[in-house]
């Protein structure tokens, strides 16, 4: 396998670490955020804007692509990079969540799954080795491999059977990955929710199989906060130093800072975005809710001491009102807030790690936002 | 009165000019086109994007932002420019196109209008006087007069009518501008239709009271071009070489190019960033359905050697992907492409102007653009 992460700083008192995941289009600095792209645009903002907030991937997904435009689409365009174009590193996820989480009347047997399409109700059936093909067609730059998701919470006997399934899944999808070249990269989803005991054999699964990274899935999808951090805490000392770790869809600041303390190398979440064009801000003070009467002629930027173009140059009250008229502009303007606030927060991550501080950083960062949206 | 209107080149052929409008935020170099930002923002694109794109002037309404956010919070804000961040020139509509169109149960008297909000039915009484000290309020770098505005067709007799109230409101509007100094812009609206007996007798009116500006309004609503042109042509005669004309909401290119022609210094309409939104793009080649299925393969950009953002960096086929998928990118790219179309084309009017060969570009024009959109 080749080698595609190098960690460049270890911090002392913690598993936190930064690195650099090395892909066919360029370096992502880890520990690293990744806006969603599920269609191929990070919602409300197009891509010179992303760039210029610091991103330095965008996720996009298998199962919504797959669907529309569809693949002959994308493959007679050139790849997802030529068609959407991004020339930045892309992440696909593998569809698994939207499978599960989207289509009514999934049916899974060790050959693969079957399900219905959430637009039009057509039956498609998928095996592993498909949803490495649709991603080897797409051209991403870090694939997912296809897992089983069960929903939290669900009864150990079933998440036993999900991750024996997931397992021979991995495997199926190393095997069809390992039948062409590729300069793509294929990380490896564990499942097994908080049970330790399933979740570790779900990790040495994908280790003995061998991936360039290793992904925890199935988590901060409801399950206690302590158990999260005690799967976080054993995944950490089970996870080889030398591979990249992402904790999949998990977007609250205050989970992120303890999965980074526990080795945790990569994240997206459509959080930052999604509650942007809901009008629900991040600030160091604790969210706002840009729509409530108290805004409404309240001349501070949304977060005072910010330095993104939408603090730089906008008044609560002017972003209130674009909200309440339904303007486009307030989807992208708070789009640009969120996800900057995010970026930033990340390259702080980053920078605070290689001054050896990150503890020190992440009680910084915890006592200024005192109201986590939840 | 103040000198706020220079004439810098006359075409020898025709009655085009290119001129100056000194504003107290600054230089509007003429013919020029003012995208719409009716609440404030231009729908779809941030004021960096619409400054980027060489706008020089935005039109907000004051209408719209008399109901909403209220005086009051613009007041407390400094004035419009303020509360919205635009440090350049702004013009505002004085909303009588609004009340008339958008409002139930209209009543005209001379004393004013009384119209129904069309956002919750509040009886609302406005005089030209209130309509002169909103703008005041608003602090918009060009005023518009409460105009008496009716559709076409109407009959002569009624339109006789609008005409006599249009003058009357105008001369009150000019009376409650000079109560104060200010450094903002009066313009007078003329009415009359196509009637040009009643046009003249509006227009000539407006001269006698003295504005800034003189626009014409109630025209681009249906009359036959021909007509339209004969006014125009008529108009251009009996306006003052030495004051700025304004076509109000007229936005197809081949009527902009034809008053142009006929001595027009100022446009404004929503054609570009409408149409952007509902997926009709300008090309050089006529108009783009995006959701056309034709395009869904279609790598091209929207318009061959057409130097914006989208058509620099986007295919046909990925933006019939995000119109199709409802990105809000979709609506942004399309607009950002619209807007460069309209404003590049009145920079080369302007260009063409300065270098006497205005007739010449118009047919260029013309005879490129083969397919309207109407």
């Amino acid at each position: 396998m080749k080698k595609t992460f190098l960690v460049t700083a270890q911090d002392s008192l913690s598993s936190a670490r930064t690195g650099k995941i090395q892909t066919p289009h360029g370096v992502i600095e880890t520990p690293a955020f990744s806006p969603v792209a599920s269609q191929g645009t990070v919602k409300a903002l197009i891509h010179s804007q992303v760039e210029g907030l610091g991103a330095q991937v965008i996720l996009v997904n298998s199962y919504h692509l797959y669907l529309r435009p569809g693949l002959d689409t994308i493959a007679k365009a050139g790849g997802i990079h030529a068609f959407i174009s991004w020339p930045n590193p892309i992440i696909s996820d593998s569809g698994g969540f939207q499978i599960y989480s989207l289509s009514p009347l999934v049916k899974v047997s060790s050959e693969g799954v079957k399900f219905s399409s959430h637009l039009d109700g057509t039956r498609i059936f998928l095996r592993p080795e498909d949803v490495v093909d649709i991603q080897r067609t797409l051209g991403t730059d870090i694939m997912m491999t296809l897992d089983y998701f069960l929903p939290f919470p669900s009864p150990k006997a079933k998440m036993k059977e999900a991750v024996k399934m997931t397992s021979l899944w991995a495997r199926r999808s190393r095997a069809r990955f390992d039948e062409q070249p590729t300069a793509q990269l294929l990380w490896g989803i564990s499942q097994g929710s908080v049970f330790w005991e399933l979740r570790r054999e779900s990790i040495e699964d994908l280790l003995e199989i061998g991936f360039d990274g290793y992904a925890l899935g199935g988590l901060g999808i409801g399950e206690p906060k302590s158990d999260l951090l005690e799967a976080l805490e054993k995944a950490d000392a089970l996870l080889p130093k030398n591979k990249p770790r992402y904790l999949m869809g998990m977007g609250y600041i205050e989970d992120i800072l303890d999965a980074v303390e526990k080795g945790v190398d990569f994240f997206d979440c459509v959080l930052p975005t999604r509650n942007a064009r809901t009008g629900t801000l991040f600030t160091h003070q604790g969210k706002i809710v840009i729509k409530n009467q108290k805004y409404a002629q309240d001349r501070r930027p949304v977060d005072e001491g910010c330095g993104c173009y939408t603090c730089q140059n906008f008044s609560r009250a002017y972003l209130r009102h674009l909200y309440e008229r339904e303007e486009i502009t307030s989807a992208v303007l708070n789009t640009i807030h969120n996800l900057h606030f995010y970026l930033d927060i990340f390259q702080k991550i980053r920078q605070s790690i290689q001054s050896n501080s990150y503890k020190e950083f992440k009680v910084y960062l915890q006592t200024q936002i005192k109201e986590e949206v939840r």
